[in-house]
């Protein structure tokens, strides 16, 4: 018998900027997931180096063509209280590095400790992108570089 | 628009034993996927410490209360064709630690190279789990020990 | 032949805040230990989140049952020249993760090669207290979240 | 107030062969333990490089300056229980890396769970027995290789 | 004024198989130095899964185009040994990942303990062939899998 | 034929300050290349401990012996653009720890893609500096200490 619930993922994070890792995540996603959300969290101390409007409405475009399955919103406070009020019980987040993988690790095992019902749920990053991160391609534009390499086509920075 | 196929994810591994760790990331996926099949890899240069049929056995008991939801079988060959012949595009697997995650990773990136449609998908084992693995419980089965603590209620070695 | 020195242990950190982790790190070292003290790292050019005094305070509150067998103090400078003035030789430490032992290990070989007779004793902390570390519970309560699990019982933040 | 018992600290290993490492693990945990025994472990299921008979009698030697303060034992079954037979509560090993950290907490955890009283006490490798380790000396020396410089001083191999 | 001794680098290992990863470190490597050896590790005391003289053959023809500067032998005994008969300081080896990384550190600086004079040069492995590693290889051969993607063009396993 | 053209190499870094583990990784690199370039990476938006200009000559001062073979710059923009600036093919980067690794791994992946003829490579560090880096020296002597053991002789702080 079929489990017939609408299954939601929540995939948090700052997408300071969002890069084609992250992209390739929420598509391979969304053959498990009926929707994902990106939810940019808004840490009131830490500043963006990308304005948090134009982040949200590039992203969105990036995926204009998932027929509204894949929707993207701002959201302050905790990401567990972000997930209830969306209704999701699986947060979303990709594994590139064993580096990674024991910050995620952390993270989730706090999550499922302040919400245990709450699932974290891991994919691999693609082995070509196992390279690309945010903070990397932030010192890359600050530097003068191009980084048009690493992230999603016509994304606006 | 909910997504409408019948979701199987094959969760494979050698079980030898099946741990209470294995127990709780099938138990938990089943939220996920409408049916989680636990496959026995059937490696034929490589001896067992118990045996295949009484494993098989003891899984299935396990999983008793799932409505059928959960299938135990042997395979032989690689993980990806078994999928294939199961109609599963998802690969579970648990990670509990970075040693883990080197290892897990290697193996999902040569399954995805070999059969690009298949998505490994990685919850965490609970922090009280995290130590709980088949080899250290097969050595302490060797030193005289009782492993009763690291298997599921009822589990028959 | 008993070796009959009493044996004080340094515990240094900025405990900004003191955690479960940590209180249980000390409970246990009080076996091996005739003294443990809690040295709370007074760094000028690094802010704290919690006021130093009231950590202090917070921290001997969590110890009233040892006897006077843990005491809590600040120190400036060099933790090898605080464990020097305080006549003692070990360096107490907790270990999580693989991140943290190679962080604690730079520490500690530098440590040692500025004054060679200092040894560094690590203890694990517990499989269910892996995931709890302040900086995560400062972000916790940056965001409004309740970080009561996290601490000792009755600790003031 | 002292804590006045004698305290023995068990440093199990399969000690095959027994290197400069594990010595200066032995003669640094000195100050810290009154007794410190190196239990050999017979794993009746693994055949030895070295014969454990030689081996307990060059690790004797090794440490035949410390005045009785350290014993060499062999052992069979578990770690936990030759050391509840020996009346000790700790157990003492090296760290030299973090793939080590990830292997040693598995074991100390499951120790833990099956005999909650005894505490894994870990010291470091000093920076410059790092890369030394049982396994790569039994290579060289299958290899045809000179070890000398990574066994004790006068150690028989 | 440039340093006009001619360089050779021993690019040793077991090869059972060599994969695309291994030719691309050494295609790459021949920038740096004059000539590459590629060292078959002959292990009188560990079978190999593909029989030396037609891996020897096979790794010949994949640098059949270099006009001569690679060369494949096998060797015995240490590799160190190995390059003193070349008369080679270097070695060179490629890096997938963290584990790899703390083994080859311990080889390393052995092989420096035993050889001051030898210099141990990695470079990284292409991240496309991050997860390919002939342990995985042998043991999709063994599951009857197609491995011809991992290989390099027209080598004969 | 022994491969004609000189060979530099950049060594990139803040090395604030340098260190007795840099000297070493860049004494060492002179046996393979020609000319060893110590970059000091100019980041606008990063404040340095030690002023710029002092640090250039004392790094100058420490290669005083080396006949010209090793020169200090300081550079803007990206390293890759630096080092097609000065005609050199290579990045030369010490690897102490895991950590480390996969750091260096990103960075070295991401150049690659950015100047796909780069190559990065990687000297170990000596096992007795391991520990030895340089936000821990800044710390030290934020807090008072001694860091003559960690600098090169007669480094200028």
């Amino acid at each position: 018998m079929p489990n017939d619930k609408i299954k939601t993922a929540v995939f948090p994070g700052s997408f300071d900027p969002f890069t084609i890792g992250h992209e390739s995540v929420v598509r391979r996603a969304l053959d498990m997931f009926d929707k994902v959300i990106v939810g940019i969290g808004w840490n009131t101390t830490k500043s963006r180096f990308f304005p948090i409007e134009k982040s949200m409405e590039s992203i969105r475009r990036v995926f204009e063509d998932t027929a509204g399955r894949v929707e993207v919103k701002v959201f302050k406070g905790l990401t567990v209280d972000f997930c209830k009020n969306e209704g999701s019980r699986y947060i979303l987040r990709g594994l590139r590095t064993a580096a990674d993988f024991e910050y995620e690790r952390a993270i989730a095992q706090t999550n499922k400790a302040m919400y245990p019902d709450i699932e974290t749920v891991f994919l691999l990053t693609l082995p070509q992108h196992t390279h690309v991160n945010s903070s990397i391609i932030r010192e890359i534009i600050k530097q003068g570089g191009d980084v048009s390499l690493f992230v999603p086509k016509n994304y606006m920075l």
